[in-house]
């Protein structure tokens, strides 16, 4: 078995040598700079890791796998844009370095490149795999309009919280993995497990995220500590913190960044909502596990150890 | 056999029966809104009128006609964002009424309902259709960027503008029409003869466009005449204008909106150049016809008409 670390490889290695033409260059090398930012690379190493363990077709895995990711890529593109936000990685976004135009068009035609790595893959998996897709794809662009639609708003409660991260971020996770499933012949039922297990893990995941924006080390995260805090992201931590009773207007009439970020560290460390989202991160990991009782019990100990990599991951 | 307006009906019924989630409003309710806009829905009714005219399955044909219709609606919601257009057919712009992050999370749901769409198309035709589709959507993007970067250049060679128009508008004919002949098992020599056919109309149909922007009537154009002069956009008329020694720095001095249009018509008709565009559309739609040479006799004579429709229509 490969480990996590040689999957990601293989998939780095497939984007380093993605063939883009050349020309329109304001179409094509947003795209290169983009894939050169780097990345987890996590959902298409799932992909690729859980075919391998069922001995899935490795061009298909690869293929789907690709997929992922460049439809991962696609939606941060136009996520960042939406989000306005300046930097990614510690570089500048594509609509910061070229405008928010060739943005919006980059990313569209990576997005056309994402299906067409899908429809490489053996036609007896295509509607499958094609089905799958959509649904999530579906489901990612209703989960950045819950999160764009949550700035707006007063408050947000725990259910709708969890239920935007489910769809922004987790059903991709979910998607990613039974893709590995798929094309390796698995039944309906050992596929159901393993995409419940990928969506739970991704919004533990997503957790872990928010507590280390707040908790994380700066440089092991590479970027700013307390970004959420500071945004005023209605986050699982802040959520908690106002439901403890965190008093945060005070927190919010802090000026100085820093001094806010620390007090924030604190109060939500003493009113209990670190805990409380430690906790929730931990039931989803439970959920995770539990899904996994379909499987055979190798396959058990491989989801599982990933699972545990990475909830205490550090970046 | 159905009329074209036959077909375009079947096509705006399929539209106001679509099926969209209500939540998120802000996602969906944008969609509801330029589905209602109208349109002339000719490419799907191409398909529709190709595959019933070979005989092709009417539920592929339907499926793979929605494609094309709501990749073009996805295309059309994203260019209004990058041309700044505030008006659509009279009225306001999904990023006009909403905003440019909804325009965009909205468009790309879109897309992914149009790939939707064409996954519901028998599984003996979805390579194919899938492969033409993403080569389609990619030339789409392509001619869109070159249509962006022409703006900022000084000059545009007549070749340069007729490549932008047959990636951002003909390909998507072409590939409409050979959805048709896919869905009616036709031979490749047959869906290239469709093919060609469609790209070459779709090429005189976009200069005809240019034609009606300044020549025609406002009431039938349904927007005001001349956008394209006083945008000082590189059509076919402005390129051939200035290639026949028109004084265009004097033409783009005159403010007064109306004088500057009525100049442009009097002096792009003395120097010829409406009658060099008219010509050029002539040789395309000839082009088109020449294309036609390895269908039966009646498919001719039916893709004839149409293109005769399509080039002598006043909207």
């Amino acid at each position: 078995m490969n480990s996590i670390a040689n999957y990601i490889k293989q998939i780095e290695s497939e984007l380093s040598n993605f063939e883009l033409p050349n020309s329109p260059e304001n179409l094509y090398d947003p795209l290169r700079y983009f894939f050169e930012l780097g990345g987890k690379r996590l959902r298409p190493a799932l992909t690729l890791m859980t075919a391998e363990n069922f001995s899935g077709q490795g061009k298909d895995a690869l293929n789907a796998a690709m997929a992922v990711e460049l439809f991962h890529n696609f939606s941060l593109i136009h996520d960042d844009i939406m989000d306005e936000a300046p930097f990614r990685r510690g570089k500048e976004t594509v609509h910061t370095k070229w405008n928010n135009h060739i943005a919006i068009l980059s990313g569209d035609v990576l997005f056309v490149k994402a299906y067409e790595s899908l429809a490489k893959c053996d036609i007896k998996y295509l509607p499958e795999l094609l089905n799958l897709f959509n649904k999530t794809a579906t489901e990612v662009c209703e989960g950045q309009q819950m999160d764009m639609d949550f700035e707006s708003r007063e408050s947000v409660s725990e259910e709708e919280y969890i239920e935007m991260i489910r769809l922004k971020t987790s059903v991709l996770l979910g998607c990613a993995i039974q893709f590995g499933g798929i094309v390796s012949d698995l039944d309906a039922k050992m596929q159901q497990a393993l995409y419940d297990f990928g969506q739970y893990i991704g919004i533990a995941f997503q957790i872990k995220d928010d507590l280390l924006d707040l908790y994380g080390e700066s440089a092991k995260v590479g970027k700013q500590i307390g970004g959420d805090v500071l945004s005023n992201k209605k986050t699982l931590l802040n959520i908690k913190a106002r439901e403890l009773g965190c008093d945060m207007i005070q927190l919010s009439s802090i000026i100085e960044p820093n001094e806010r970020v620390r007090s924030a560290q604190q109060i939500f460390k003493d009113f209990g909502a670190k805990e409380a989202a430690e906790k929730k991160m931990e039931a989803y990991y439970n959920d995770a596990i539990r899904s996994l009782e379909a499987l055979p019990e190798i396959q058990k100990d491989l989801f599982k150890s990933f699972a545990t990599y990475l909830i205490e991951r550090a970046s």
